[in-house]
């Protein structure tokens, strides 16, 4: 299991050259403003990535979810302050949320362990 | 695949361990919450676990799905009663839900055969 | 406000008349199966009507929330049993059901005003 | 009833403009890929459109029907042709979809009313 | 349409009394986690309530959509940092989010009227 | 990963038999009418699972996605054709649809070196 953060992230890096080698037009226009959004604006990058973590969460999005976990812990975000962006996105979106609160943490738990090791 | 059910349990059971050990108010009271709303009210909690598998069905999350379909055989749901939830989950949700639906019937198949195991 | 409820079902009752008398077949025999699906089967219709309404909260719509009490209450679902039923709903959907939650209780009311002036 | 229309139209456009003029540079970006998307590609805008339309049904955002509705029209989507893309909306996305689908095809006949009068 | 916010709160508080009088258990203590979800934690009441408005957009939810840029208004985000915002929702999101972003910027915009005439 | 086309197929095939098998009758005519839906209508099959794949892309099931990218190609949609059917879903359902996105491209890449070793 030690493997899921590396097995993710090259999963997602090759999908995306082959995505964007696909040369479609909107599409690689549309990755071009996903990366925009979070870098900083009025706000701070550390800020947006928390916003992005929480509309993952209660849009219920694994990937996504492990994703900005991974950007967040880069930005500074600690686990507790981790965990309370996972109770609003508990409240709003409800106890549907749960089980991707869970791979959620292990994910979050597996990325710590892998920096205790290094 | 006999062992389904065991690691969903495990793994239910260990991260919910792990999220409460966190120590975050919200999601602690939020998780009392969840659990009060299932138990005997003005509904008994047969009808409030089937009210909780219809809504896990419709919302598409398979973790709840297979949870709240253990907690329907515990309060003495039958197949063909079950059947009937999964139908309004079917006309309601959609044909977006089929997937889900496969998914919770080898689910049931499997809590049936160890229950005949038994 | 007090036709609500009659503009509501006016409007339902006239454009389901339309959509049908367009003729297409895949819709008309979805609304075939629609009204099947509520009909007595293993559950009885105030048990299915019930589950239609904690679906019809969890994926927010309120036609359907609307639809779903009145029936409800045609089937003797009494005042507490719905606001059981609308804490399953709030916890398996979040706090983004609230709203909802308030317009189907305003409805409720009205539905209730209607019958004691009857 | 007549105006609604022309109402929805100009909120959307006046809006669009208040937005736009925000400056922020994300949200500008965005906009421009999603005119990009329905322009010819290697399918025709039409084809675009009615995949447009029936993506707003299942995720069911009313205004989003109305104006892919408007759209379709010019591209010569017929009724008929319509109700077809209303058929697959209705069973992949559900019952819940209907109350969607009835405001829909009000909107239609409004639109041909005003194109009858022209 | 000066009296949509003062309508929306009056609204809101009404029926929150009314669903609170119902003296549903469940219910009242969803509330209760609700209220404290937004309270200072790890993170600070201006931060979460960023995050409840996120989320609220990325769900289509015109009312929390509404309570929650009030609520970020009054802890001190400015309209360029709402804007950042709506950017991420609308990213993460899609075009659908859009006509919910439209009336969030409607509501805004009156909000800042009220507050320019006091 | 050769038989991820496979696996699937057959496990949608083995469960959907067991489905129909438990004789429930609303289910049994939703299946139907499911099947009835992309039959030729006004619009031609191609179209149909076109508009299949996009209302299943921002719906974000992943069965579902591969199920019509395998009927698609069937009727003759090009992966170009493929390409810009995701654009839509991507900008209309956001950054969100893209870890769908890369597992559907995934999954047309077997289907294509299948039929190449044919």
């Amino acid at each position: 299991m030690a493997n899921r953060v590396q097995e993710f992230n090259a999963f997602r890096s090759r999908m995306n050259d082959r995505i964007l080698g696909a040369d479609n037009r909107a599409i690689k226009r549309f990755f071009g403003v996903d990366t925009l959004t979070y870098e900083r604006g009025v706000l701070d990058p550390k800020t947006k990535e928390m916003l992005g973590l929480v509309a993952s969460m209660v849009l219920r999005c694994d990937d996504c979810i492990s994703y900005h976990i991974q950007q967040c812990k880069e930005e500074g975000v600690t686990d507790a302050e981790m965990f309370d962006i996972f109770s609003v996105a508990l409240v709003v979106g409800g106890s549907i949320v749960i089980p991707h609160l869970r791979r959620g943490v292990a994910f979050l738990d597996e990325l710590n362990d892998q920096t205790a090791k290094q």
